[in-house]
């Protein structure tokens, strides 16, 4: 395993096999323009539970069942999991994960976290520490509503600028051998806190923008890249906002990624039919989008290598009433197809 | 690199390196048995902030920058930051670290996250990806008590079984290299959660015990070792009566640890002289007890081998209200003198 010198980056010269994965989604995603992609569309946002949390965690459980069926495995061939939500204390993980009585690292990276989690499976699996682990998130437009903004019934107006927060579970599992694999992992870059001043809290694509931007950076530098180098350039939910931030920015920096770039915010729902403003967001938004999605171009090798690019704000309202900025952090996992 | 199979445990053949450390506390702490031991006592529990979150914030950058400081790098030698603390997305670590401008992994194991950090920063350095990481978490008593129970100015009545949480935060440079080390990382013992049903969220011990036990007990296992095997036991936070229902849970599956058990929180406060009843606890309570005072006994040869096992209570508000349990994590770190 080639270590960088002097930045963020890690080349895998033993790459990380991503043996299968699953999706989950709320009825909301499952009537958008990547419906026929998802695994499992629940029509019960509440996903037969009593609250919200529940819910949540619910679908981290299905998630993870569902990768493990599919991959035709079962708890005990998995090592670790790698798990991440919204949630304050992470409840939709632990409450989500219990049952599955594996060793776990929670993380937290806001909507960032999906990228996070694949980038330590990956250095756990290429150190060979690990022949299996499991990389979960979630998030759920009622409980990130409840903990971030404002009660459902509240019923307040969105700004244009908001996102809507994607009901969704993405869990993949990551393996030292090429057996059955979808992909590999070749290399990370990994964020740091990056705060642009942002004191909008509906404005999330502006907070997250210039960390993504960053990453990005990173990468080209570190691996001696430019944007042709990927068929696509994927963040997580930076929306249609902070796409155009992104692009600018590296414009300045003397980088063009429009023809490559894409966001999973973006891609998962129709803002004029569907009333998602400037798109999705949340743990789960990445997650489900390169499950359900991004994977299936690379299986075909319609796209031969992708730099997909988890982007979150770290929003919380006790910074944020206490008069603090919303900083950003993005996780970069480079994925190639086989 | 040694992967132990069918289990929780990595044993690493190419030891990681704890090259240095700093612990910053509060006054009460300072006031406590182990006063002496610590490298700064603050006397004002804001640390010239304007909020307990700012000044919890304060602390993770004063402990990285003594840190560093004591072993004489800046963080152009740190490769990655291992960081997290007991607040709502991390606020502690996201608002104190980013002057550090350094790739960074947020965790959260609540009070367990000193021991997550130090496994996955040991995974990162033992695994070839970095030269150097640094491993940081925090506690502040105030804005634990905010956000988890009451507001301080309501004066609530503390049951026996209460804990202390210890406003501190400690730092750790890990290093491939033995250079100024001063002690070693030999291997780790990944926790699962464990739900022992418990729904008093004024006792923290009595939730994380059975935690503590499922990681020792696959410790034992993994490793192939008895009690005696180890110089020292040593739990994060289980407080006084966490202490009971660890030892006595062991002693059902046929190991005596009272011999070499100790916890943090019951080192760290004079329960009778400081009003903290069953013991401190916190992210920070372990975190600070093993730079001011447990590396010391390594470092004199007086130990040559412990079993740190920082603990952890998943106690979350939302959940907590809605009728769950507080499930337990622990994270298990082997050290050893040199």
């Amino acid at each position: 395993m080639t270590q960088m010198s002097g930045n963020s980056s890690i080349k895998f010269d033993k790459p990380v096999y991503l043996t299968d994965s699953a999706s989950i989604v709320g009825k909301k995603e499952g009537e958008g323009p990547l419906a026929q992609y998802f695994d499992v569309i629940g029509d019960d946002p509440m996903f037969g539970c009593n609250n919200w949390e529940e819910a949540e965690s619910t679908l981290q459980k299905e998630a993870c069942t569902l990768a493990l069926g599919k991959a035709g495995l079962t708890s005990n061939d998995i090592r670790y999991i790698f798990a991440g939500d919204l949630l304050g204390q992470l409840i939709a993980s632990s409450f989500g994960l219990m049952h599955l009585n594996l060793p776990l690292f929670g993380l937290y990276g806001a909507c960032s976290t999906c990228g996070e989690s694949l980038s330590l499976g990956s250095i756990t699996v290429s150190g060979g520490f690990a022949d299996r682990v499991l990389c979960v998130t979630s998030s759920h437009f009622a409980s990130a509503e409840k903990q971030f903004r404002f009660p459902l019934e509240y019923g307040n107006q969105r700004p244009l600028s908001a996102t809507w927060t994607v009901t969704g579970s993405g869990a993949f599992i990551l393996s030292s051998t090429p057996e059955n694999a979808k992909a590999k992992i070749t290399g990370i870059t990994t964020g740091k806190i990056v705060d642009a001043g942002i004191k909008d809290s509906m404005n999330m694509g502006a907070a997250m923008a210039p960390a993504a931007a960053d990453v990005i950076l990173s990468n080209f530098r570190d691996f001696a890249r430019v944007p042709q180098d990927y068929d696509k350039i994927i963040t997580g939910d930076l929306g249609t906002i902070g796409r155009t931030l992104l692009i600018d920015l590296l414009k300045t920096k003397g980088f063009d990624i429009s023809e490559q770039y894409m966001d999973c915010g973006i891609e998962i729902f129709d803002p004029k039919s569907q009333n998602t403003d400037a798109g999705g967001s949340g743990c789960g938004c990445s997650a489900v989008v390169l499950s359900a999605y991004l994977l299936r171009k690379l299986i075909s090798n319609e796209w031969k290598r992708i730099l997909f690019l988890p982007t979150g704000a770290l929003l919380s309202t006790v910074s944020f009433n206490e008069g603090n900025s919303v900083p950003g952090i993005a996780h970069g996992v480079i994925l190639e197809s086989l």
